[in-house]
């Protein structure tokens, strides 16, 4: 029986075992994706992002604790920077998890795939499907950082979740143009320490800045009420003219003592069924394919252009010594190797 | 006179214009980029990156300070994270460098370019061969972030300063595995907080940690003196058998007050004088051209790429609305398209 065969099943260790290939960038993989992509597309996906010591993991392990109780099998990936010369990946915040390690509707995988070959988002991607075909209901996926690879990550989900703590008001400024992009919904976490409220109304004025550049003006009780159920957690849709929108929700937690998690999970669900009756659920299906077959044309146009390069130029190493003593043309030499692919 | 030419002499309009162009995407610059090329490779590459909220801008513009006080041309590049969706760029930070603003020795560039086709790293490595190409002595990159891209950027610097404030233990932990493996020099900025000798404590422990799991052990004497002259902020290389290598300088500086700026500089001429000495300074331009070459490679590839599945499969939206549906196989499609560039 096929590793394919088996994850369909829902076996843990094939799925482990074909994750890792993933990671690895082990070409057999391929196969066995092909064989469970048309069972794919059921999981709802959520991705779980924001700044380095927001919290992230906790948030994410007190997540999977209240879908659990909903009695819905979940699956985890942890997207972990790492070095791009040692390939080793961080472990310490998957600890933090371990008390969901005897659980079998619990599967957590850290994905570390890094550098130019691969694509984090696309092996991160890749291994969102198999924990789909497997038959998980909800997968989270979390990533640490503020990176365009974030971003990538962030819009494989359903809903995003942009976690930020008080405090980090300069960096709402540096992060915002990038991951404030992506929130369905924000996560205002360690809501107990002081400038919690504060935050709230910093992310508030904002989104209503954004909304102020983008959108035609709603009528003033209504935009009233809207600021109002925001600052209150409450999930909001625009009441305006025009195609309904989504308003991204600000909820406060405290997830190491488990508050705020069930308005939280409240809060997604509003989202879904925002997509849903939107139809915007089908567009992003779209968006994500979209985006998942560019990062596979990217890395198999890439894996063939190189051996072309090898066959007629010379080893890749020996081709950069090359230009580097500007002895020949990186320009031509990339135009010359593309034209084969036009 | 073609812009090449213009720029070969200094002109600093026409460099502009050509950055926009690449920063645009306009396959236009690419014939300049080729005219400028065999002039480039003169300018010392100093890359800054760190988290948001470091100080990066106030650092480099002090460093752009020291540089013209010893009569050397500066240019700067700034990447700014910007949004995949508005292509908008922060531009809040530039602000603070208009002390510059009427010194015609310090060009300053934003780069904001995000996105698949683009390339955020490719594109600051062409902006670099221009600044380079006209002249500029030294050329700063500047990024925000602390993702792929930022690394993929650091690597085209000759060398790298990693800036952190003390009190950010906890990202510490986070960034550690994907930024602190390329840097050359460790900036505590803002040292006079509370927790910047515990900042350099923790610094050091951590190169010591990486030290220990990679070399041979040291002589215990020389050890000693390596760890009191990093404690000390003077570069250290250590003194032990086997080739030469260099261990990162951690300088403290609080640049809003420009202190420890002549210690950075000092730091900086001592890792160049490394490279020289120890032919590091050839393998890292191996190393660049490389992995520039890559990313133009990418990048040509990808575009040739998706205008031959126009021509054959239909448009992209309409292929990834098949596969969306699973009508259409994405792994397929990819090897049949990436077959014509092997």
């Amino acid at each position: 029986m096929s590793l394919a065969d088996q994850i369909l099943k829902g076996d843990i260790r094939s799925a482990s075992r074909l994750m890792r290939q993933i990671d690895d960038l082990d070409p057999a993989a391929t196969a066995e994706l092909r064989a469970l992509f048309p069972h794919t597309g059921k999981a709802l996906v959520l991705g779980v992002t924001g700044s380095p010591g927001a919290g992230k993991s906790t948030l994410t392990d007190r997540l999977v604790a209240q879908y659990r109780a909903q009695g819905k099998s979940v699956g985890v990936i942890a997207v972990d920077p790492s070095s791009p010369f040692t390939g080793g990946a961080i472990l310490g915040d998957r600890i933090r998890m371990q008390g969901h390690a005897t659980d079998p509707g619990v599967f957590i995988r850290s994905l570390a795939t890094r550098g130019h070959l691969g694509g984090l988002s696309r092996a991160t991607g890749d291994c969102i499907r198999v924990m789909d075909a497997m038959g998980r209901e909800v997968v989270i996926v979390e990533t640490v950082g503020v990176g365009q690879d974030e971003i990538d990550i962030a819009q494989l989900a359903h809903t995003t979740l942009v976690v930020v703590v008080p405090g980090m008001g300069d960096d709402i400024q540096a992060i915002k143009a990038g991951i404030l992009e992506v929130a369905d919904c924000f996560v205002v976490n360690k809501a107990d320490l002081d400038g919690a409220d504060r935050m709230v109304r910093e992310l508030t004025a904002m989104l209503e800045l954004r909304h102020a550049v983008r959108e035609k003006p709603m009528d003033h009780d209504a935009h009233h009420r809207m600021v109002r159920a925001k600052a209150e957690g409450r999930p909001v849709e625009a009441e305006r003219q025009g195609p309904e929108e989504w308003e991204p929700p600000i909820v406060k937690t405290v997830a190491a003592r488990d508050q705020g998690l069930p308005e939280l999970v409240k809060a997604i669900a509003a989202h879904h069924a925002f997509l849903e009756r939107t139809g915007e659920k089908a567009a992003r299906e779209r968006s994500r394919a979209r985006s998942q077959f560019l990062s596979l044309l990217r890395d198999r146009l890439l894996r063939a252009g190189l051996d072309r390069l090898e066959r007629q130029k010379g080893k890749l190493d020996e081709v950069a010594e090359r230009i580097a003593r500007r002895e020949a043309d990186p320009y031509l030499l990339a135009d010359e190797l593309a034209s084969a692919a036009s």
